[in-house]
Parts: C-alpha cells; sequence; structure tokens
C-alpha cells in the first residue's frame, strides 16, 4: 500500500489562520454582514485551501473529462449502446459537446483523459491516452476492478491534476464519460453511505421504470457479491480503496485520483454531478482532508446525488436539475465561485469608502 | 394616460415558431433529451424572445441601478442611516461595491441612475442624474409618489433600457440601491400578490424582532391608509401605476420602466431580488407580456422574493441565500443564460458528430 500511502500523504488541512482573516475581512466589506450567503462561505474556504487571504482567483480552470466503459453495460441498466462513451469522446476532442460550449463561455479549459474506453481510440488533439483497461468487469458479478486497476487509475488522476496545476490552472473541474456509469455511481453511493440502493439509484440519462427496477436489483447485486450489502464501507483507505475498486469505474477512480491531486496541491477542485459525487466518497475514504478542497458545483437531477452531497457536508452551488454529466454542472459553478473570490479583492471596505455603519 | 399607453404598447408576444424550432433543435443535440433540465428551458425562451432560432447570445449585458430613497426610513424600519443610499452610489461609481466586483466578473457595464436619492450628488463617471424627487413620502402615510412622480420614473426607467440596448447591449440586468427599499418591496408584493404583509415583510439587510415587527406594521398601515388592503390590486394598468405610486420605490418604478423597455426591445431581463421582483409585479400590471421578456436571476434570502416569482411565474437560476441586492444575484446568472444560448450555437448534433442515439 506505499503507493496509497504516498498517494493520501501530503494532504494539509485547511489554514484556520487565512479563513479566520477572510471572516474578518469580508464583515469590513461595503455590505450587509452575511449578505453574501453562501458565497461568503466559498471564499473563506478557497483561502484556508490556499493558506492565503485573499484567496487567489481561482482561474484559470481546467476540466478534466475521465471516459471509461463498464462491465455491467451487459446487463441492460441502459439504452445507450457502449460505443456513445467512444463516439462522445470524439465528440469532446471536436469541440462539439455541451461541456465544451459550457467550457467556452467560462473560459476553461478541456482535457480527455481515456482511463478505461472498451475500443482502442484515434489520437485527437486534447486527448490523453492514459486506457487502464478496456471497460471494467461487470460489478454485478464480481469486482469490476483489480487493487491494480484501481489504484493505477487513481495515480493517473493525481498526476493529471498536478500537471494541469503546473501548467498554471488554479482551478479543477471534474468531468466524466461512461455509459452505464450511473450504475456504477449508485453502487458506490450505496456503499459509502449504507444507503438502501433503491433510495440511491437514478434514471441517469432516461430510462422507463422496469429498466429502473432493474437496475436496482442489479445494484443490489452488485454490494451482495463484492460483500458490501451490510452497512456502510469501514473507515480507513484500503476498505475504500476495496470499495471502490469492487463497484466503481475507471472514471470514477480517476476523479477520485483527480480530487487527491487538487487536495495536495491546494487548489480547489469543482465537483460535477453523481458521477463526482460517488468519487468523491471514495477519495473521502482514502483521505478524508481531501474534501476540503471540494466545492460542490451543482446538484444533479439523480437521486443519489443528494445522498452523496449530504455525507460528503457539501452544498451544491448550482441546482437546475441538469443530468448530463460530462463536467457541465461543475463549469457552470466556476464564474460563482471566482466571484466569491473576487470580492475578497476588490470589493471597498467601509472606512476606504466612506461608507456609514449600520446602527447597532 | 397616453404616456402609460404608449409605454405598455409595443411588446410583442414572444414567437411561437422560434420556440417551437428551438425545442426541436434542443432534441436533435448530443445530449439526452432534457438533461440541461431548467437551461433549455431558457434557451427556448431565448428564442421566443428574439424570434430566432439560435437565439443571439445574450452579451454583452448592461447592470443599471436605480437609486432611490424613501420617506418611510423615517418610521426607523431599518439600522441603516439614509445617507447610506448616496454613499453607495459614489461607492458604485468608484467601482468599490460587490456590484461592480460581480459585473467585473461576468463582463457587464455598470450604469448608476439616480431616480430619487435624497441628496444633491457629485457628477461622476458612469453616473446618470435622473432625479425625479428627493426621495419618496412617506408611505405609511399616504401614497408614496404621485402618479406623475411614478410615470416619470417609469419612463426614465425604459429611456435607460432603450439607451442600452442601443449601445449595442443585449441582455439587461436590474439593479437597485435604497435604504429601506425592503419594506416598499414588501408592500408592493402584498399589494400585488394580496398576500399578507406578515408573510412577505423580512429583515431585509438584519433586523431584530422588535424592528421586524415594527416593519410589518408599517406595511400593513401603508395597504390600509392607500387603499390598498382588502385582496390584490384589480387588473390593468390604471390600477397598477396607482398601487405602485402608492407604495413603492422611486427605483421600483425605474425597473419596472427597464422591464418594460427592454420588452419592447425583445432583449432578456435578468432580474435581481425582492426589489426587482416587486418591480416586475408591476411591470406586470401594466403589461403582462413584459414577464415573458424576465428571467429570474436568483431567489434572495427574503422571504417575500419566492411570493413574487411565484406570482411571476418565474424560477430562479441561483439560490445562494444572497440579500444584498444591487444587481449582484442577476449578475450571477448571467453566465448560466449564456450557457444556455451558446449550448444552441455550438453544440453538434447527433447526425453531425456521429453520435448513436438511444434505444427507444
Amino acid at each position: 500500500m506505499t503507493v496509497l500511502e504516498e498517494m493520501i500523504g501530503g494532504i494539509r488541512p485547511l489554514d484556520q489562520g487565512a479563513m479566520a482573516e477572510a471572516r474578518s475581512h469580508q464583515d469590513r466589506l461595503t455590505k450587509p454582514r452575511g449578505s453574501l450567503g453562501v458565497l461568503e462561505d466559498v471564499a473563506v474556504r478557497l483561502a484556508g485551501m490556499a493558506g492565503a487571504c485573499p484567496p487567489p482567483l481561482p482561474a484559470p480552470a481546467a476540466l478534466a473529462i475521465f471516459a471509461g466503459d463498464h462491465g455491467v453495460h451487459a446487463r441492460g441498466v441502459t439504452p445507450w449502446p457502449q460505443e456513445v462513451t467512444a463516439q462522445m469522446v470524439a465528440n469532446f476532442a471536436a469541440g462539439g459537446a455541451v461541456a465544451n460550449a459550457f467550457a467556452n463561455q467560462v473560459g476553461a479549459s478541456v482535457t480527455v483523459v481515456d482511463v478505461g474506453v472498451a475500443a482502442d481510440l484515434p489520437s485527437a488533439p486534447g486527448l490523453l491516452s492514459r486506457k487502464v483497461a478496456y471497460g471494467t468487469a461487470d460489478l454485478s458479478q464480481g469486482p469490476a476492478m483489480t487493487l491494480e486497476q484501481a489504484a493505477q487509475a487513481l495515480a493517473t488522476g493525481r498526476e493529471i491534476a498536478r500537471d494541469l496545476v503546473a501548467a498554471g490552472h488554479r482551478c479543477l473541474i471534474t468531468g466524466d464519460m461512461g455509459i452505464a456509469n450511473t450504475t456504477a455511481s449508485a453502487a458506490l453511493i450505496a456503499a459509502f453511505t449504507g444507503e438502501d440502493p433503491a433510495r440511491v439509484t437514478g434514471r441517469g440519462t432516461g430510462i422507463d421504470d422496469a429498466t429502473h427496477r432493474h437496475k436496482i436489483d442489479v445494484v443490489r447485486q452488485a454490494l451482495e457479491v463484492n460483500g458490501l450489502g451490510a452497512g456502510a464501507v469501514p473507515e480507513g483507505p484500503e476498505a475504500a480503496l476495496r470499495a471502490l475498486a469492487a463497484v466503481g469505474g475507471l472514471e470514477h477512480a480517476a476523479i477520485a485520483g483527480f480530487i487527491l491531486g487538487g487536495a495536495a496541491a491546494r487548489v480547489p477542485v469543482i465537483l460535477d454531478g453523481v458521477i463526482a459525487g460517488a468519487a468523491a466518497l471514495a477519495a473521502a475514504g482514502l483521505a478524508p482532508r481531501a474534501i476540503d478542497y471540494c466545492l460542490a458545483g451543482h446538484r444533479s437531477a439523480e437521486p443519489g446525488h443528494a445522498t452523496a452531497l449530504a455525507a460528503l457536508g457539501l452544498r451544491p452551488l448550482v441546482d437546475l436539475e441538469l443530468r448530463l454529466g460530462e463536467g457541465t454542472g461543475g463549469l457552470l459553478a466556476h464564474p460563482l465561485v471566482c466571484a466569491a473570490a473576487r470580492v475578497m479583492h476588490e470589493v471597498a471596505t467601509f472606512d476606504s469608502a466612506g461608507v456609514s455603519e449600520k446602527n447597532s
């Protein structure tokens, strides 16, 4: 477990001094105290992550879309053909997906990482080939990944985070692509929270009632066959890695590593939707402090996502019933996070602006 | 009423053909149907406003901050001194307020309009002097404005909207400044919805329980003394103007005119918080179609705002417990609105990208 230990070490706690300074600075700014609501907490957390007040602007941002396929696709949990994963990777590389349009809107770069697509992909600009396997095994029959595969995908995600920060990015955004990955996400969320599969398994990109019931059964089978049916995964990195490998996807493992990498680099990681939420639960199991560096970009329409966010203690910034993935919800949150930080740099204090304070 | 008739005429209904085309285009894009949630509706409405599919990108945006003072301040409804209105106008002009920081974040211009500050303001760049009066009269003793004052403020707001669109802006965002203006907003919302003052009167920028109870009493008095205590304002522009003049502020009237102006120019108007919501109820009374051109930027922490949005049939895009005003919540929504429009321009279709559709 030395690779694992190395990966989860080196994440510093939030800087309490910088956070206290940020809170006190907020209260001197020309606005009623607390009037920026959730964004005040975001600014304080950004200060804690960076160990500086004011915190650096979290820009430019980098979206990393981790793509992988899922053996459980064979169980008929989705009406989408598996080859859509590879086709969408080509669409991302060509700039034609919603994630690309949103990234253009917020000025984020897009990196696509093949960690487990079940096809050989032609090379393309912005596409990194880091294939660990041609998709996972069927999680309803046994472990989806070996421990080695999961560890390799984790290391890949962490390396991508490190490289993006080294290239000058000051905010990381998680993205994902993988037909059937809401099934693996539901299994991860059920495993890590101990919640009933029926409550955390959603309709993904759109399935009928019968397929939904079947999907819940498949998630239940996955937990049972992998010995995860009785309560939440025990604490500690070994158990977390085992659960991640058992019912996760290669993109989940890579995203968990991406979170660990962002946290080690003291850079905020904006989580996208239910896939990121599931991966973050795994990251929290590996290194609880990593979640201090996460911001929940949005809440997706998937029911398991709210469960994951509650377990992580994160409040979503955007809540518009998106259920697309790719990083779209994380991208939409980026200007909000920047706005929170910008207040700390640009807004005048009562003293400096000559504005009277309220009578107390 | 010819000025009024001219003002409320010329607002076209949304273009149903463009909206149908937008819906159909959304369904051909490389994403599961409906997976962009609320943003799909936004894109369809933008197409209807512009009468074009894809709709033009709603950028650049212009924030107009309408500032006015309130005679009801004398009743002790807020702990903030009245001179803070003028001080904050200077802060906006100097670029030091939160609205300025958020405008910088989203690339919006900022125009500050004095429609009723109770002081002579030194001229400053970006500050337009359109003073109708040195504040309103005390709405708890009689009408806050004469009908002529309200009409003049309406015309001012409409003219500002027209000028900003003529200058090339493709999206308008409402902003406000006026110590005690949540009291007038509560009175407007109670008047236009028929809701009990106790349910729509909030704590504004922060007041204690006793002041809150007093504020509710003041709102109740305002409705009674102005003959607005029995149910919602009747339909029709004359009654709406009368109610606006009776319990509104000069900035509310100007914002209502700004909405009418944006609608006449077929440009989306992003509403900020409770002050904009109250003004939009007046605009809806004057010209119901105007609301078709409005997007609710956010939901503020003020309880009356949710009531106003429900009556207007608008769903807020951002919901982060902000309670600052100035246009801050509207500004935060602008990138989300742009993202919704951008999807219509940049995202590939299943056919063009060679992506398989789901099996039905």
